[in-house]
């Protein structure tokens, strides 16, 4: 069974567009049918056809698409919308696929206020529409495998959180010299009230809580800007209190020249820690008390990983899974729910994928850490 | 453009076809149009349909397949044929695909003995057709740049190899065990007249003389089987020696327990070395005399790792591309190379994959290794 | 020419006390002529002739050793006193062996308080005697090198600053369990005002104001007590900012299960980054735009890690130099002062060693992160 | 109870006498009371004055010291005598000093020949006199894990075995270039039939014998000589045939530009597999099928590594102990034994050390390897 995207935003020269289609791709459960790629027409009809697209599905605005588009015979008709654009082209063009009857996958963070975000969620409940939020890096192996290791209680009552999100690609003003991704991440009006932290921060704190099981229910931030002139924080440092009693440290930098995308986290508990590295994203570290370290692997079996693990793996262990594999297995869930959504069946909680929940709370965070920051004492999220 | 693929073999339940179909998939440059995928015809059938062909496009012989399909009119017939069985149904359909008028592309190694080899060129030679040999290897970004800098003469004059690739997936009887994997590979019908050393020995025989452009000119084996009643090695040592004075050793094994694919390559110069893994494919280190050790990174833009490493990723450093990315540099290139063939042009040489030559030398590999073996003395090759 | 030393703590069955010894007699320009090292005399006796020691050169006293051995003879006279107990006997051991004119090395935190770190002070400006405290991770030579490469400027202006001091080894109440060097630091009267942060803490505090050769102006920390019924912290993470825009963030933790003295430091620049991680001392990664990564190597020779660095290592490349070697380095570089001192000469400037200074900061930064967490605002220091 | 000692060789400027002496210094059990440092009177008197002995105890000739110091009464007189000049100046001194009384620690590889071996064997036994050889890389605490997990069986029965031990320091003609240590490895009058395979290649293969606890019983071997006019290999690649079908590879090289003091060694068994590096020596990797990887580490505790291994540790896990402390440990278990030896007491197997056996089997596995390149053929052992 083969699901129909739509796809809003990710034309040619995006990052982001080629990492869906490659993504959606990969499992044989999406295909692409229709789209808008930009705001300019030519550029979006040259992806269209670059992309595979007959030039009747290519669309110039998202609105004629979702017009259009939701008008076509059923066997036809797109299941879901992507929309891979800027922060500030989210909200609407969610709200009227939804409300066209599109199922939607989004890309992070939802939109530019907690405000919409409940708007965006109660648009769900009220059209019974699927709704998956890239959170890409929670669909790796062994992320899968460290939320299970936790949820089962292995490394006892969880104390410290230390996750870090750090790149550097934006240590001199690239928004300055034609760098189309610099661009609107460095505009207020596009990216929303956070730089560095709603771009990357939110990948951060969604991790967190995911792995964790655990909500954080209040933190004291450092937002910095670096790169004199920029608007929005390229840097920053947040103690996060979760539920339970954690503690957590949260630091995410877009001007930590020499990181690539550092994306780490580290777990303590009571009985064991584990750390993951989406650099080395096919290894799960974990440490006991008076025994061995261990290292699970993506791929190993069964035997070894645990199913979770291996069901969101492709390959024998030791043939690397990489960004795309994770980012498909977003797809995958998505695409199986789906397919349980139209079979009246419920979703299998083995595949999960990150949902309208994940995006309130990244809004939520957002909201938190900006506020903090400006007024320097603790917000409540 | 997108090209028209036939498959032959790769049916559900196998490894490498799935991968294939991920790698073909890719860059959305190569389509399955047809094939048949199993010698089970409900199999076959089974498979073509879970990998979205129609019924009428799935068979349940290569014969049948190969006939039917060449009689299609030009925009339907396919462009190339791709061939995922084991080693003793190589030479047969390659050579029948190649007179029927195909494009092949084909697992390695080649087929059973060097003589087949040669008649595979001829016959490509003679139909003028292109040919692929999925030493998928030398697609890593990283392996790019490890020959580039070779070929430079960065490292000065080169003198010492060492190349290994160890697996530890057959430490037990897994033939026996109904892994079917296994069994073929254990089977010296189907496998060949070498068994680790044909599965894996020949992908680090041929990334040996890939990345230094060097040609082995002789070498002493020991062929050694662990598992007691295995008829074919399943571990092997070998010493290499180049032409131009370039000492070596290959190792190869799929009895070293623990290991999962352990590939690596590390090549000694007068002026410097480096190294590279597998299974952490995106980083090449390079030392120096008197100078810091440097790291190259995939993706980190061609201002570090140069162009042709460059054309061969698709993200940003830091988002890890692996296995099947690598696999999919070699659709990529052969698909471009289609394209330039149909428009009358040359190859680009940046984007180059193995091709017959290759072919050839892995089974002249294979025979100088078993004869060296058992013979107890060096064997030209 | 060697140095004679007398001891205060550090018996057997202490960590530190062998460590001191081992890093004193390393370079032979050492040696320990007399001691009290145990406040039970008869363990203070064993130690003693275990160490080398005739009884006559063994104490039961701290106070009876300074005063008999300050009466000796000056060919026989100890040159310096070392100081190895807990936290609260540091500061009258030390004010007194000024007093006596012995110079002194002294382990680390200075003492309880900033005021009592002021009089040691002015007493050793008053005595005008040498002191050493063991902030002894700054004898790495890698942390040279990072000194120097931030000092000359070559990664730009620093802008963040990560440092992480983790521990697990009192993840369990460990202090009840008869683990004396538990004990002591679980104790408020013994330990001071800070648990990790003094324990640990002021290491990683040291360290980052000893590589950028910054000061650290104001925090806010959040200190935590995780194993129930403990009286001081024991985690604890800190938004640090330092002079000229320096952010950063400093974590330390003896809770961290599974880590065992995980320290490490990464410092980014406008122009290059470096990373240095305590339990794989021997390398220091530095990363740069648009350049490979570069990984500096204890030992590899003046021409590549640099004279600084080569000064501070015994071995050639290749040959790990770890914990011992590094203390010794602050040993031999107290020695040359001592030296220096003597021959009426000025210290060697590449031959440093944490001093006075170093201590008073330390308890500045105490004083300052205690009452960050307690009042919930940022402290200046 | 401490041991005296008298040195023969290693005077200011070479590289291994200052690795004697603090590794003999550091636990307190060796001291220096004697030595002849160099044939050049001059530099010995001032090695000996800068090694802290007095002008009577240094001498110009060790057959003066050995007359000498064996007159001395029981009180002064060396217990042992260490021999750390070129191999050429091992065999008669050793000979000289048994008979002369004393016990001998002595540099690898033991002598010149195999006769030679077993005439030093022979007098070890008539005078019954201890000998330690310094196959030091044994000392490491994980090496001593090892061999005790292969010992108990855990792994498995052994199959294979990799060795390697690579070095680049001679990759260019050092030995023309004023570099002592190049200039008698280069001298085959003072390096004896083999360079590289003498200097490095003795190490690896005691190693993989240690470790194994098996016997090589042939082998077959390429010696290379990479840099034009040496007359002694600089790199070399060795089949090992072990007893119980142990195969294996042994790589050895002095020109693998880039390779700092790279040895390493993996086995792998039927059950599991092991794999250390010297210049990570902390660690153990140690693989399974179907579990999660392990790593033992240095200094974890009894509970983790085991006895053997917390036995030849000074630190807690995490503090990294390295080329010295593990040096240090045959100093230390040589110690133990002469104290055992003296009061009549048998050694305590715990605390083994690398003796004549070892020093025997060097010298044939030299002869094998030599005439097996030479004549290309197996050679028995």
């Amino acid at each position: 069974m083969k699901f129909k995207m739509a796809m809003i935003g990710g034309g040619l020269g995006s990052f982001i567009g080629p990492v869906h289609l490659m993504a959606a791709r990969m499992d044989n459960m999406v295909e692409l049918t229709a789209g808008v790629f930009s705001s300019d027409p030519e550029i979006s009809r040259r992806s269209g056809l670059e992309y595979g697209l007959t030039e009747q599905r290519v669309y110039s605005s998202w609105q004629n698409m979702i017009e259009s588009e939701s008008r076509l015979p059923d066997h036809e008709r797109p299941d879901f919308v992507c929309i891979a654009t800027p922060n500030h082209l989210h909200y609407e063009p969610v709200l009227a696929s939804i409300r066209a009857g599109f199922h939607v996958l989004c890309d992070k963070p939802l939109c530019l206020t907690v405000k919409e975000a409940h708007e965006i969620h109660n648009a769900l409940v009220k059209h019974d529409k699927l709704f998956c939020i890239t959170h890409n890096y929670t669909g790796y192996p062994m992320v899968k495998k460290a939320r299970e290791m936790v949820g089962k209680g292995e490394l006892g009552m969880i104390r410290r959180v230390v996750v870090e999100y750090l790149q550097g690609w934006l240590s001199e003003k690239e928004e300055e010299k034609g760098n189309k991704q610099a661009e609107w991440r460095a505009d207020p009006a596009k990216a929303g009230i956070a730089g560095c932290m709603g771009d990357i921060g939110t990948h951060a704190f969604q991790l967190s809580e995911y792995i964790t099981n655990s909500k954080v229910i209040k933190l004291y931030s450092q937002l910095n800007i670096f790169v004199e002139g920029r608007r929005l924080d390229d840097d920053g440092n947040v103690i996060l209190n979760f539920e339970d009693g954690i503690r957590g440290i949260l630091s995410a930098s877009q001007v930590a020249l020499g990181e690539e995308n550092s994306f780490s986290i580290r777990i303590y508990g009571s009985k064991g820690s584990l750390s993951w590295r989406q650099m080395e994203p096919n290894s799960l570290l974990v440490r006991w008390k008076d025994r061995p370290f261990q290292v699970y692997r993506t791929g190993a079996g069964s035997e070894s990983a645990g199913e979770t693990a291996y069901k969101h793996s492709r390959l024998p262990a030791g043939h690397p899974e990489g960004f795309i594999e994770a980012f498909a297995n977003l797809y995958r869930n998505f695409a199986l729910h789906l397919k349980a959504y139209r079979e009246g069946k419920p979703q299998n909680a083995t595949y999960d994928y990150p949902g309208i929940e994940d995006g309130i709370r990244g809004m939520q965070f957002l909201e938190a850490v900006v506020r903090s920051s400006k007024e320097k004492r603790w917000a409540e999220i």
